[in-house]
């Protein structure tokens, strides 16, 4: 096996770990925490199958791509709850560390590309980048509004909390928010969030 | 929300439970069993960073959506192990009822177009198909042997077996064969795989 191929496999067994990062997220039917491996899953799928509604013509593969590796710096950083303020802070620092390490077990093409995608992902620096933060928002909304906001009852997250994430939702999809609104809505008419933190 | 969200977002909500799909493979570092989702998350990750070993071009992103859907329909028919004999028997009539409901949630262009991936993937009918299957071979194969082949060891099998299987890599990617041969033989030496069922 020549230092190319051991190198891409040292990586692709690294990334296993991912599937030990639990979020705050519940899976539906009031299930376990997901995981980051889950979660970049269920993102990749959707952004394949909502396309349509992107504001921008994208590349789909790169926008699967970003979507199943944006997590991977988690394997040592640890994932940060969209609403803990405290651990937001330190966030940035913790995950450059992670992404520097972990992405340099690949070759250094291959390092670089994903770095690259990582970065263009965090920075919401393209067409495909704010396509997959609209799916990083709506896949762990409708989770949660399908198991009645459990999430947001656990953590006393308020609708004025939601939306400040959510509305970022626009930059890749005016659509997909119209009906993350409409979601939300939903969840504020049944009592399962409230409109500002008690 | 229209008709064709509103199937889209089901469908969504849907496959949230392929999560919850057990398999025989066990995580790295000796961990608990694997699932569906991560599983398939693995897979395309691997997909994209191992394309330049594929026999014939491939379209990347068609791979990648085969690798993400190819075992949504284990959320009706469940897991079949790859070297258990008597639930591979009746896996084709389970897994063509769950295609047929799962599927049956999306707007009827989308079903059509996953059915249509799913047949190609299953029937090894195209390069992405053929090499997402390589896929579907090295991903457990890394994860056993990064475990001393306990997944073997567990049920028994043998490196008769494991080649029946792992021998159709070849046809998406000759040199992930000769890769995976390297790693069946390391696991052969140190013991942990019987030549033959004993």
């Amino acid at each position: 096996m020549d230092e190319r191929m051991k190198k891409q496999l040292a990586f692709a067994l690294e990334i296993d770990k991912e599937k030990n990062i639990f979020r705050q997220t519940h899976l539906s039917g009031h299930g376990r925490n997901e995981n980051d491996a889950e979660h970049a899953w269920h993102m990749a799928v959707m952004a394949y199958l909502l396309k349509e509604y992107a504001n921008e013509e994208i590349d789909i593969a790169r926008t699967m791509v970003m979507c199943l590796i944006h997590d991977i710096v988690e394997i040592d950083a640890g994932d940060t709850y969209a609403y803990d303020e405290e651990g937001l802070k330190t966030q940035k620092a913790r995950e450059e560390a992670a992404k520097e390490r972990i992405f340099s077990l690949l070759p250094e093409d291959q390092k670089q590309e994903m770095i690259s995608l990582f970065d263009e992902f965090e920075a919401y620096a393209s067409p495909e980048a704010r396509f997959a933060h609209a799916m990083d928002n709506l896949q762990p909304l409708l989770l949660n509004t399908s198991n009645d906001g459990g999430d947001w009852k656990e953590h006393s997250v308020s609708a004025e909390h939601v939306y400040g994430r959510q509305t970022k939702t626009k930059c890749g999809s005016r659509k997909l928010f119209e009906v993350s609104d409409e979601l939300i809505h939903e969840q504020i008419r049944k009592g399962n969030l409230p409109d500002r933190k008690k």
